[in-house]
């Protein structure tokens, strides 16, 4: 679902803390300073160990993964699997989940699993539309939302588009005034509560993509009793310059896009914490527990004009403006104060059978240690660039990496090549799988390193990263090249420090704070796996938006992908590149200390391992087994997302979103809010004892 | 508190399974068949493994702890320790921490630490006693139960005996009728409804001590409805034989004798699932989840006749019926229905500080492995039996430990020695350092091995252990010699598999659901590290009781040890032996398996390492995150209390108490009963997963 903007260009979410709270605010940071010292510190401290193995043996290998990426490979895997839509549940995604993971053992990869799951999903009833009507005084439509988007390319002229909707809306007819609410945060709905006394209750929504998770846009307006939400992709934030050169012309969104996207999940909903594997006791589908209440649809901006330009009451402040040629109002209501809303969805739950596909490559020394490739294979529709040139990658590196074992050059720990299904709709593949495997992955994986798309743009690299990994990745991209053969920045490492540099760290720019946004959230999040995730973007700091303009739109195309995204490949192919290098550094390396690339006699062997497992108990002593207040799946206590956007992430999430609540409800959180300054000292005090040698 | 009988001598808690439960019956007995199927079905395969370095080399350390450990110097230690009572929270027991802790640097460990946590406890008022009286109707007293034990040798001539209390009782007053309710089981309060219509709402019941844990015994009254408890101990249970030849001329229980002990209590009420160091966050008292509702209070059976003898109501039941030479009546009230009965209790709740003492020997191969050895050192009284028994031995192999590291013989991996605080009020001390060190316990923990009190008779041994230490245990006793050096029996092995052999194993008996009943708790529900609990016992098949007579009472002290427990002290050094020999296996043989004893070249190392890891995850496997239903604390699938009676102890208790609910409400819980089932089939699975080289 990879929306990875927010946490660079969020406003806080919460107002300036009061007085009362300005001494927890400080403790809060302290926290976070203490702890990112600490590991830093530490790193500092592992750095002096030695180097004893001569370069030239260990540098085949590690230029084998970079010569021998082939990017027309690359593209052949993209224009297969963008052949079709790719939704989770269809026997499309099968077919190809079948294609994958021959490919897979055509590669010679030791062992390659096809895992079933049978979990929840919602769909859009085919049969009976979801609709955004205008309706007269008798009840009778004057203008209906478009049920498909009109296909503006060969490769999506197909006949089995999923039509656009939100996943986990549930069916209902809401019907009344509308009020436009901006993008439908907290403070939007706070300023027209306080600034414009203007309350929602049992009144429709419109709301625009961006800044903010979707979700978190249609619980807002649950929270203040909206009877439901319509979601649409402003030009503002799709088609910036307001030009018509739209796509098929550029990569702009045109009126006719819609974006999909799923409102809510963690996994599957009738299976929590255990996988949803054929012997699972299911939950009845009405207890699962979904937060959405209210029926809400997506629609394009072709169609949103039709609805904005009519509404009544006062005109919208500069920064709730949008794009479109209209006075932008709030309403509630139309001027013609007989015409309303009628939001119709009807939108159904079902179980289904998902697939990952699993592939490994024992490891001949540590086999009980592993590094995990992942990315996601389901798509809203063609998935050009989400996930399908993640998918593309991952293929092309199987190959290459079970050429080397064919050469005897096995890693000398197990890879795990993993690509999920049903992601799109919660990450429901890759949580499940964590959950199966909890224990061992909890216990044995070294790094999870994910792909979901490989490029959106070719701006710039971007990358969230354990603390831990951060060195891994830094190594990988020296000696990736740059993609572009003409700068003078030789190596990716170079470009990435010069096109997004780092605040003040004279390295490229990493943030730490990995969510929900992609399927390293069950890897990170529960089983403590220190992980990363990456992709080649475009430059947020030039276009200040949520997504590339496309996104999980029916025009993600091959066509649009090798015509506006990465048409030569060189950027899909560098991505491929440090993938296959950061695997590398954790794999082939015998003494890995993660942030430390080295190699020892074989009688250190039982050091190294040691050495190495302090350093992978040092994540796992931020796992919490009891959870965040609220929130028991969520187990990582420094990070995660915040409770309140789940796009955005905080550092010591259980200090933070208690701290939000004490502000915007009341002042029983406080108890709350010192337990968890208490947790998050103990979990501090925990993870130092990780890295004693003893630790008692 | 360890009360170890019941599992054996417990009658099922639950009537026969309805029709519709036997076939999940059959599954959970599948269940526990699979499970400890494939947990011996793996052992079987491990011990393939070959030994490689000649015996001889370790014979020397093997040995040393057989012939150096001195039965003297435990005499003097528990001389020592018995001088005075050893309450949690008083000044007696800091000083014997002190002497402990410099006992123990003398012994030149690397390391002795003495690590406090604040913590809520329970106490009677001294300057208000709380007392038990007959009450006429003007309201005045015709009998009140004794304030303190009557002294009965010099020993336990000292002023500062707390009185006699059940902790965690909360003050309050009841008045009213007595109804005389068996051993307070479930079954017996059925019996009374359902048989003799007799409803105890709002009534006083008095219960005698014996069959289950006292707190569940409280816990059901308050489920019917009862207004106040009187615990006592029936001659038929501590004193079998009805004769006048009691303490201070035998060792069975004089009629001046009370029972103290915990009623509730898993780690500090304050702090839960956190440790209560200085910085805790720390609920309000009145916000403690202390689920003992009505007042309660022991008294001797000296007292409980006045009250007994004068029921009116049927007579009992044969199984009902004591030991007293009275006609046992059920009530409800006295035959004078004007006299009722009146308990006072004015127990109050305070934060005191508690201490451990934890000391290391550091090991040389792997110091990030640990074998702990445990006991606490808190007693009700003087504690001569429990548990400074095992106190006593503690500090006399932390001396040959400590010698054997001066003279070169350095464990491989780290040993630490634990001695526990506030264990009588609920396993407090340990409960608290399991939360404070979970991380690298759950992580580096081989096992535990608990030795609450050494020896409370000489009849046979007893030990709980997990199925993983089994072999270790086994092996430790074939070489530590029978204490009784005139038996035909040479070993301690072989006359352990002669006076408690186990059902058709042709090896001796060992119980491997390790409950709630000694310090092993936090250690096994928790962190799941394998751990072993033993003594040396009376033998239960002999005489039908649930502790020896004695047991919490004044008259635990060093003359009554050493007059009636083990005065030659030769069982207890046979224990002592036993405990130093198990950590042997575990600390001194490279290659340990677990349950194969062997060494191995330093080039394998590595290869040791990773299969002792497996070994270490097995028992992991079982532990799961989200605990138990309704008791988040408990997280064991395998293994846990019955929630039902603390002292036994459920296989898959997951399964067992859910069906237990069912029986006995209503059919409200058979979705969780199949949740259940599916959590354990999934554990089951991870559990093979954690033995699999790779396990994905």
């Amino acid at each position: 679902m990879s929306n990875r903007h927010t946490k660079m260009d969020m406003e806080p979410l919460y107002e300036k803390p009061r007085k009362q709270t300005i001494g927890l605010v400080f403790l809060g940071t302290g926290l976070v300073c203490v702890a990112v010292g600490f590991v830093i510190g530490w790193f500092s401290r592992a750095t002096t160990t030695h180097i004893s193995e001569p370069k030239s043996e260990r540098t085949d290998p590690f230029q084998h993964i970079l010569n021998d990426l082939n990017k027309d490979n690359i593209r052949d895997n993209l224009k297969n699997y963008t052949s079709k839509q790719r939704l989770t549940g269809t026997q499309n995604v099968k077919d190809m989940v079948k294609h994958i993971a021959q490919q897979w053992r055509d590669h010679r990869l030791d062992k390659v699993e096809v895992i079933s799951y049978d979990v929840l999903m919602s769909y859009p009833n085919i049969t009976n539309p979801n609709t955004v009507e205008i309706v007269i005084q008798n009840g009778s439509s004057i203008f209906t939302s478009a049920f498909v988007e009109k296909a503006l390319d060969a490769d999506g002229n197909q006949s089995d588009i999923i039509p656009p909707y939100n996943s986990w809306a549930p069916p209902g007819i809401a019907e009344g005034e509308l009020v436009y609410v901006n993008y439908g945060r907290i403070e939007d709905f706070m300023f027209l509560k306080n600034s414009l006394s203007i309350d929602v209750t049992n009144k429709i929504v419109i709301a625009r993509y961006g800044k903010i998770f979707r979700g978190d846009k249609v619980l807002n307006a649950q929270r203040f009793n909206a009877s439901g939400a319509i979601l649409y992709t402003d030009p503002a934030d799709f088609n910036i310059y307001g030009t018509s050169d739209v796509y098929p012309d550029s990569w702009w969104m045109p009126d006719t896009g819609v974006q999909r996207g799923t409102l809510a999940g963690d996994g599957d909903y009738l299976t929590p914490f255990y996988p949803a594997r054929e012997y699972a006791h299911r939950l009845a589908i009405d207890k699962a527990l979904i937060d959405i209440k209210i029926p809400c649809q997506p629609i394009s901006y072709g169609d949103a004009v039709h609805f904005l330009r009519d509404l009544d009451g006062p005109a919208v402040p500069d920064d709730w403006k949008g794009g479109l040629n209209i006075t932008y109002r709030i309403g509630p209501g139309f001027i013609n104060t007989t015409r309303k809303v009628k939001l119709t969805v009807n939108n159904y739950l079902t179980v289904v059978t998902l697939e990952n596909i699993i592939g490994i490559i024992t490891g001949n020394v540590e086999p009980d240690r592993y590094v995990l490739l992942g990315n996601h294979h389901d798509a809203w529709v063609f998935g050009a660039v989400d996930p399908l040139s993640g998918t593309a990658t991952l293929t092309e590196i199987t190959r290459v990496m079970g050429e080397m074992k064919q050469s005897d050059i096995r890693p000398r720990r197990t890879i795990v090549f993993c690509t999920w299904g049903g992601e799109e709709a919660g990450l429901i593949g890759s949580t499940e799988w964590v959950e199966e495997y909890m224990k061992v992955l909890y216990e044995r994986a070294v790094a999870y390193i994910n792909v979901d798309y490989a490029v959106d743009y070719i701006d710039n690299l971007m990358a969230g990263t354990s603390p831990l990994l951060q060195d891994p990745l830094y190594q990988a991209a020296k000696i990736v090249p740059n993609p572009d053969s003409s700068s003078p920045y030789k190596t990716l490492y170079d470009v990435w420090n010069k096109t997004n540099p780092g605040d003040g760290t004279g390295e490229p720019s990493v943030y730490y704070s990995l969510g929900s946004v992609s399927d390293m959230a069950a890897f990170y999040q529960r089983a403590g796996v220190p992980s990363i995730d990456m992709w080649y973007d475009y430059d947020y700091k030039k276009w200040d938006i949520l997504s590339y303009p496309l996104y999980h739109s029916a025009y993600e195309t091959f066509h649009m992908f090798t015509t506006f995204i990465d048409p030569s490949f060189n950027y899909t192919l560098a991505v491929t590149r440090l993938w296959g290098s950061a695997n590398n550094n954790l794999t082939l390396a015998a003494w890995n200390f993660y942030n430390h690339i080295q190699t020892v006699d074989k009688n250190d062997l039982l050091a190294v391992r040691m050495a190495n497992d302090k350093m992978m108990q040092l994540e796992r002593a931020f796992i919490d087994p009891e959870g965040l207040p609220g929130r028991p799946i969520y187990k990582h206590v420094m990070f995660a997302p915040s409770k309140f956007d789940s796009y955005t992430d905080n550092s010591f999430p259980g200090i933070v979103d208690t701290m939000f609540e004490i502000q915007h409800n009341n002042a029983s959180s406080w108890e709350l809010l010192k337990q968890q300054v208490y947790v998050a000292t103990y979990t501090i005090q925990s993870a130092a004892n990780s890295l004693d040698p003893i630790g008692l």
